[in-house]
């Protein structure tokens, strides 16, 4: 079956790792269909709108679509791209490769993030001369989703060997009517999960714990704002941003992207690490139910890792393109 | 000059860090008078109150407050008091000491966190069923008087050697109203400090960076909630909680506390690393302006981690008051 995948490249360093990551796509031998779309600072400066109607059109018409960077305008665009699509749980692996400079070389979990609500309704005013407030919104009907998209992962991962376990972080000490809730919902869908461990503690102290004890985990569950901190960090413990993938996945639509931003400084010079967009664009696959295709590009992606035959972030002296093409050797020989 | 302390055990380890730092604080042979007050779930459970009036009256009339810990009731107990205190910065130092296990060996910043609004207002409702909100609130006046506290440690710690810069960790992509003026007012601030740098992040960002290069900061400043699961990433990448002290800091009180909870796991058990305790004293007793005795008692704390001569958690096989004790015994001496 053909695939159509909307495609936005963006700003920067996006104009790179995309190119690089479709060489890699079409070394599966799936066939696809590439929609362009563009978003961010450029087409913002050419037109005076950073998301252009016509890519919400293409992405919404698309099965996926894979996302590059944006620059300056990146919150216009990806949380409203997210907001479109309703992709309620942002996805994010935490996963040590081989030939990556990892706190831990066990470590293999993943992070949910509500992907619509907390202080990213976008809800703020200035209510007296310097005096602004923002507002934190949490609803019982997308905790319930959420927790129940984290505790069908954790099976999905048990079956696959996992521990079968998911770890809620919030702030219900202090957010009493808000985390409140968060966390009585967890427990309530919990419930119905009774194959599946549960487990919560404050964001506070999760934030510690993905440094001393990041290999307890399995599946993470947090709220938009904790989640965003929590996985930068998370991405820390493995490598750093260059390796750590997203998925953003609703009821009808999946956004796929590198967590990392445009990288203004290194954008042009071919250096940048497509790791992080490969990994997305494997994430991608298994959304596109292409299971084999998607862990024969994991499994080339691993062995590059650990030869070394990287671009200069991670040791290696190949460019972008080059390393991209070694994944892509890979997988076409499989 | 006879120093009035107000203590405040409260529950579980605080019980045991309490009393063994107070032996160290003897060993200074400075005069102290201290003034014993409760506070958190015990006297909640007889009193009603977890934070009762005398306690609030002893903080206020004391020179300073040595706070241990509080279990369910911390929010309560905590927040209030440093509210009621005015302690408008939380100061948290990201030391490495020999002898722990820590990311780097180099690392040795000092976490500044706005203590008095944020998320922390406690402005939470419900506005429907199952839909809460909580308001965060950004004002202008308390982003003046952190960054000046921010600007002028830097300023200090410049005169000691530190490289002299001030790091600001917000959000401002998302909340542009809040943490816009956040940002905005750390950049007016800075006007005033031409000797010191200005560098701010977003605070995801900022989240990984303590994890992959932590040496490069000095004093980083950053919203309350921010703050509170920054500085214990930060802790995570120095040993844990057990060594992380902190100041509460305001113009005219100061509350003294280890980062840590009340462990009910291993409270009685006198086991607690009495560190983070002890380091919380060293503040304190820089605050009382009692340099000298500050640096003996570091100075003593260090040969005791560098040395092996422990609590169970850093692999020594010393208790809580074995552990204060060769401190005390050091500070003695010198
Ligand atoms: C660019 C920014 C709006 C975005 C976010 O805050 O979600 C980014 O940090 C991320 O994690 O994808
Ligand atoms: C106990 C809790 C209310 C407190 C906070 O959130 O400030 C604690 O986590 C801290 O960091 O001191």
């Amino acid at each position: 079956m053909m695939h159509k995948i909307c495609v936005i490249e963006g700003d920067g360093i996006g104009k790179e790792v995309v190119p690089a990551t479709i060489q890699v796509l079409e070394a599966t031998g799936i066939p696809f269909e590439f929609v362009y779309a563009e978003a961010g600072d450029e087409v913002y400066k050419r037109t005076g709108k950073a998301l252009p109607d016509e890519t919400i059109e293409a992405a919404l018409d698309c099965e996926a679509v894979l996302f590059g960077a944006a620059g300056e305008t990146a919150a216009d665009v990806i949380v409203k791209l997210r907001q479109i699509l309703d992709t309620y749980a942002n996805v994010r692996p935490v996963k040590a490769y081989k030939g990556v400079k990892c706190l831990r070389p066990d470590i293999d979990y993943i992070i949910v993030r509500e992907n619509t609500e907390g202080l990213y309704k976008g809800i703020e005013a200035e209510i007296d001369e310097g005096v602004t407030i923002a507002t934190r919104v949490i609803t019982e009907k997308a905790c319930e989703r959420i927790f129940r998209f984290a505790f069908n992962m954790a099976r999905e991962r048990k079956k696959m060997g996992k521990e079968g376990k998911v770890t809620c972080a919030h702030k219900a000490n202090v957010l009493k009517l808000t985390d409140g809730l968060f966390k009585k919902i967890f427990y309530k869908v919990a419930e119905e999960y009774d194959d599946i461990k549960a487990e919560d503690y404050y964001i506070d102290a999760m934030n510690m714990y993905i440094i001393t004890k990041p290999q307890t985990f399995d599946v993470v569950v947090t709220s938009n704002l904790f989640g965003d901190i929590l996985s930068d960090g998370a991405a820390g413990t493995v490598g750093g941003l260059g390796l750590a993938p997203s998925a953003n996945i609703g009821d009808e639509h999946g956004l796929f992207e590198p967590v990392h931003g445009s990288a203004p400084d290194i954008a042009g010079k071919k250096i940048a690490n497509p790791t992080a967009t490969i990994l997305s664009a494997v994430l991608m696959l298994r959304y596109l139910g292409e299971y084999e295709a998607a862990d024969r590009v994991e499994k080339a992606l691993e062995e590059v890792l650990a030869l070394g035959l990287t671009t200069p972030d991670l040791g290696g002296n190949l460019n972008t393109f080059e390393m991209a093409e070694e994944v892509a050797k890979r997988v076409r020989e499989e």
